[in-house]
Formats: structure tokens, sequence, C-alpha cells
């Protein structure tokens, strides 16, 4: 893309009403625009980004055999009203409106009854059995407060996954390849290192769900965790017990902050038995079907993504996400304009998405405006281009430049990473 | 996809509480399902199908050098009483809601107002403009009827595309180009022959908007044909003084039912007066921002290609939007099941979509399944394809099916169309 031709852009001004250093970074870099507390719209630039995410996420949860579809975000109350979820006291994040003739219609925050109603439909028989779907959503949660920017909004993208098994066995089988579709998705987007199994609270239906917990400065949860094992516990489950039935011990573990980026749980049987979902299994008996369910908060991964790697300048994208590799910077207008033009155009055509910064501005705006948005490469042509044939490249946490030839350049850039 | 694994399921029986053509096929042969009146998900092939037209438009938008954003479906109330289309007497088709702490909210039915809005904090001066955006949105709007299946329901999605002009000349010019993009989406889904421009009110803003309505039995809407001009004329605008200042004779034109695919609007200065975002031009005058705005309804077209390409069998997918392109049977179980998998392998190791209809039921079934879907190639397999190493061909539409052996059976479904 051509700057000089694009809808975003950069502002020195840090919103004020924004707390949220996610939230701050990204409106100032034009990745997002804040539409009302707690509810962004994305622009160009940021929802590369989530497309980026969403194409690793694809990836992954085909990779286990799931399907996409798409859920509705309007949701009837007798769907809910099955499991008792539709009460405000119990579920406290809905938003509520009605039809025209006096209906109730709740806006999913979550589709695990939906889902069920629906597969209800499909699978009468154990050969209907095991399946798995997924979707990205827009979810819509009336939370009290929206202080934490895009990583905990009223409104948001998130990966939900649901799979329906015939058995604990098959049900296990299935969470266990879940949690390394899971952990090779952190892996990809760049958190993996620091990112680990942890374990929750399993509420009402298991002893434990996991989360998926990125340790990160300016995380709002806190576990224990064992580095050595990858393996941590949140604040919930942080007891004796547990510890001893992990095979933990209390030395070895630290206490971090954390943000969530995933989450699974088992329902075992018991969202079937209570919604009435069964199947007619080998023998002809009837039988609950088994649910487990696998969000990842896709905006949100978004958010702990820019929180975690920034420094002074601005955002740093680890470069399978970035919303481009290169920002290319022409210095000395009409001058550098046909060679800026035509590795632009050599670049693109190689499949290197690029940032152009092709505007009528100062050297010094281009410089900031490329570290504010965090591209991972920054080639920069001025007048000497001309003469040496080399062009200067650094990479967004690199000190220095380093100088290459075109053929070099363009080898290095379109290569693999 | 292997139809043994994959979550979709034909069913014979006719939904009882569907008036639509669209939604009776469309849940028959497992596209989508009804989540309540005038709310549906979208199932795997279903979504395919939304995927593909959402390809095809976004190709034709990026043409004109729009970007792609996402906006928010929450909607603040002081964005819209701007305008006075926050009033239900204004717009009757608002979702509403409240936050926790009293504040109204609505759920976005269009995005004009937002867009305004937005682009006030973007746009200053001359050197800003133009501008072009477009996003793919679930729109929700409160009918008070929904007997269209996806055709017109509450929740659908929505591409819709706002451009930013400094005067009505430049509006104008991307207006005429936005047609022409138009044009070569509706080509491209294979309702080309079939779409006209169509004038239509163009309300308090401007004498005429444009629809594209496609000439379809089944429409709701009916409108006047010259067909050798391509142009037709809307109920709301057929009248003498119309026809004469658009060069139409009463005697050239066809009175047909027909079903609006998109929607095309001119707001000129007005919204940029009445939501006071202005530019300064290179005069350093102040001057309005010129609005003009360019809707496809993505779910709403998918309906309409269903009620126009069907027949008794089913379903009758153009090759472009198809959820696969190919049908593939195996009749005689284990004995063909080499052949069968080697086949799917190539084909889609070809990049050739495919549904493999490996299920362990009747041969009858597979067919009336494979018609009943769309699908436009059928491929069967047969122990006598062991023998001949002829492979059985068929178009959806064809009367009979032809034989090819393998390298030229590749060759004509990968080969162009």
């Amino acid at each position: 893309m051509r700057l000089s031709q694009s809808f975003s852009k950069t502002t020195k001004t840090i919103p004020a009403d924004e707390q949220a250093t996610n939230a701050k970074l990204l409106i100032r870099a034009g990745f997002i625009n804040k539409e009302m507390a707690g509810v962004y719209a994305y622009l160009p630039l940021g929802l590369r980004v989530i497309e980026n995410i969403k194409t690793i996420v694809r990836e992954e949860m085909n990779g286990l055999g799931a399907s996409e579809l798409l859920m509705s975000s309007l949701q009837p109350k007798e769907t809910w009203e099955i499991t008792g979820r539709w009460d405000d006291a119990v579920v406290d994040v809905w938003f509520k409106s009605k039809l025209k003739n006096g209906t109730d219609v709740g806006f999913g925050w979550s589709h695990e009854e939906a889902l069920m109603v629906m597969i209800s439909k499909f699978v009468k028989s154990y050969r209907d059995l095991p399946l798995s779907v997924y979707q990205f959503q827009t979810k819509l949660r009336n939370e009290l407060r929206a202080k934490s920017g895009i990583m905990r909004g009223r409104e948001f993208l998130m990966k939900d996954m649901y799979a329906f098994s015939r058995n604990q066995a098959e049900l296990d089988e299935f969470y266990e390849r879940s949690q390394q579709a899971y952990l090779r998705v952190y892996d990809r987007v760049g958190l993996g290192q620091d990112t680990f199994v942890t374990f929750a609270s399993g509420g009402a239906f298991t002893q434990f769900s996991h989360e998926f917990q990125t340790v990160t400065a300016s995380g709002e949860d806190k576990i224990y965790l064992d580095r050595a094992k990858r393996l941590a516990v949140n604040e919930e489950v942080y007891n004796d017990d547990v510890l001893k039935q992990l095979g933990l011990n209390k030395s070895d573990l630290e206490e971090v902050k954390s943000a969530e980026v995933g989450n699974i749980f088992n329902f075992g049987s018991a969202k079937g038995e209570q919604m009435d979902v069964y199947f007619t299994d080998e023998d002809g008996e009837r039988k609950p079907v088994f649910l487990s369910s696998y969000g990842i908060g896709i905006s949100r991964l978004m958010g702990v993504i820019a929180e975690h790697f920034n420094d002074e300048r601005g955002l740093i994208w680890p470069e399978a996400i970035a919303p481009a590799k290169v920002y290319l910077i022409g210095i000395g207008g009409d001058k550098v304009a046909a060679l800026g033009d035509e590795l632009y155009n050599l670049l693109t055509g190689n499949g290197v998405a690029v940032i152009y910064d092709d505007r009528d501005v100062r050297p010094g705006e281009k410089f900031a405006d490329a570290d504010l948005m965090g591209i991972p490469w920054r080639i920069v042509i001025n007048e000497e281009t001309n003469t040496t044939g080399n062009y200067e490249v650094k990479g967004r946490t690199e000190k220095s430049p380093t100088f290459l030839n075109k053929q070099a350049l363009i080898e290095k850039m379109s290569g693999a990473k």
C-alpha cells in the first residue's frame, strides 16, 4: 500500500481517555479507532493483523479436522433458558433487546447452547460423531468496565471451537490434541516462549479447565509458574492439594503477572444431559453427547501482542502477523521516486507486503512512523542508492542498518522468514 | 472434504416454517440452519459460498482503490442523533439496548454516520482526500417480518463501501467506476446476464439512487426494463417525466419481477454539512466532505443466486461461488476406495475443491445429494473404472455423462473455469 493514498494516519497525541498501553499504541499508530468505551473499529492496518492471526488459527483448527461455520449473534431466549443462562443473575454480560412483536432476543456472548441446539438436529447416531466445528465471531458482552483497550472490550472477535464426542476418552483425546494446536498458534504469533498451559478452575463440570497465559508485565492475571515444566496454576486453584496432585513444588513456582490468551473447557456429559442432546450408540443405547469448548479471543490476542512487544518508539510486530513486512522510505523526492517505485513493484511482485511511504513529509516523520507502526523491516532509498546500488535495510529492533544490493535485498525479504 | 467426517447433512424434509425457496433449498442441502425467524447460521458449505462471494467482491473493491476495515456493531446514540436517525420513528429497524450504567446503545444496521464521525478525525485537508473504505459486516435490523429466508433477514452479512470526495465531480467519477465494478461482481457470481442498473428514488439528497436488480421469477420487486439498453427504472420513479429524462420509451419497457442485489447512493455534500465534517481546500476554504455509499448484501446475494439457479432436484451453483467444484462418488465400497482416495488426492493437490462422498450409503442417496447441493461436476468411480481406466463425469445441468481417462479428467477439472 502507498501511504499517500491510504486511509491510516498516525498521531502524536496520546489518547487521554485510554489507560491501556495496547489502546494507546494502536490508536496512535492508526490501527484502531475508538467508537465508544470498550468498542473499537479496526482500521486497514489493524484489520490486517487480525486477518493474519485468523489465518494462523484457521490453519491449526483445520488441522484438528474441525469445520468452519458461522453462528448468529441474535439468540433466542428459549435456547438459553434450558441451562438457566438466560438469567442476568447467572450471566451478567448479556446485551438484550426485543423484536417488534415483543419477543426477547439476546446478543451472543458465547455459543455453547446455540451449538448444542443445532447439533441436536444433525446428530442422531454414533456414526454422526465425533464432530468439531469452529467460527470467528463478533461477541458482544455488556462488561461493567472497559479499561483494557482491545484486551477486554464490549465487542470483540473470538475464535470459538466446539467438539462433540461420544465419551470421555474421545473428548480427552481431542482436548489433548487441541492443547498442542493452541501452543502452535501462540508459537506462530510470536508468544510461544512466554505462553504456558495453566490449570484453572473447572467450575461445576470438571475439576480443571485450562487457560493459556502469556507472561507479560501488564497482565491482569497472576499465575504460579514452573518454568522448567512449562506448566502453571492460576490463583483460583493455587493450593497445596492441587500442587500435590499436579506434582508441582511450591519452591519451584514463580509468581508472575500474565494475560490470558485462550481457554479450553471440558463439559463432559453435563451439557448434553442438561440440554437433552443424546445419540444412539452401537448397542442401541441412548447416550448424552460430550461437549468441550475452545476459545481464543482474536482481538484480545492482538492486544496482548501489542502489550508484549513494544518499546518507547512504538509497536514491534512479530513478522508472521505484521500488517506488512517492509516499510519502504524514499528520501530525495523525485530523484529517488523511480527507484522507490521499482523496488515497491519488485517486492510486492515477490509476495512481500510493503507499506510504501511515498508521502511528501520530512524523513524524520517517516522514520518515526515506521517505528510507531512496528513494521519488521525498514528499507531506505536515498540519492546515494542511485550511485552505489546499495539499499539501507534495518530490522525494527536492530541498532544499525546494513546495506544490500537489489538482488540480495529481494532474496532476504522474500526468503523464508 | 470427506463427507463421512463432515458436519453437514442433507434432509428430505421440507422445512414447514419456511416460505422462501432459498431457505427451503439451503436448509435441505445443509448450507444454513435456522436459529430463529430471519436469523440463520451458515454451516460449512454455506460459509464456503459466502467466502467465495466475499473474495470476488473484495477483489473488485480493492480494484477501486478502497481499503478494507471493520467498524463496530455497537453504536453510540450521539452519533446518530446528529442526523436524527437515532429516532425509531425515522429508522424503524434499530435493535437497541443499554450499557450497565444506563447508556443507550444501538446495533449497527448501517454505518454512514459512524464512518463520518470517524473520518472527521482523520481528514483535515484536501490532501487527505479522496478516500474510500469498505467492510464486510454483520448488520442487525429489527425487521417486522422475516419471510424471505436469507434474502431479507434480521441478521445478515453486508459489504458496505463509503467514498469521501472533495466535490461532486470527484464523487461522480468514483460513482461511475463503482457501477462498473458492481456489474463485474454480478457477472463473476453468474448473474451478469440478468442483472441491470436500475434508477430508483434518491430520497432527500439527490434525484436518483441506483439499484442493481436481478430479473428472477421469485423477486419481490417490480422493474421496468429496457433490455436493449440494459437499463431499468423501479416502481418509485416509473413516470413519464423520468422516462423522458432518461431517454426511455414506455413501449420498449418490459415489466418484470426482480430482486435487488445492490444499491449505491449519492449523498452529495448533505451528510457532510449535516454532520459538520469539513476539510480545508487548496485555497484555505472550509468545504463539506462529499459522501457516497455502496452496498451489496452478501448473504442476500447468495439467497438470490439460490432462487435463480435451481431445479426440481436442488441447487445449481455457478462454478465461481460453488462450495466445491467436484462431487466425487465411489460406488463399490472397498473395491473402489483406493481409486477414490487417489483421485481425491490428485484433484485437491491440483487445487480443485472436492466433496468426497465416502459415506456408506446407497448410490441413489449420493446422486441425490450431489444434485441437491448443486455441485457443478459429479464424478463417479465404480468397479468398471478399475478395468477401463475411465471416469464418469457429468455437469450438474447436463443430461448424460461423458467418460474421461485420469489425465484428461484432471486437466478438465483443474483447467481455467
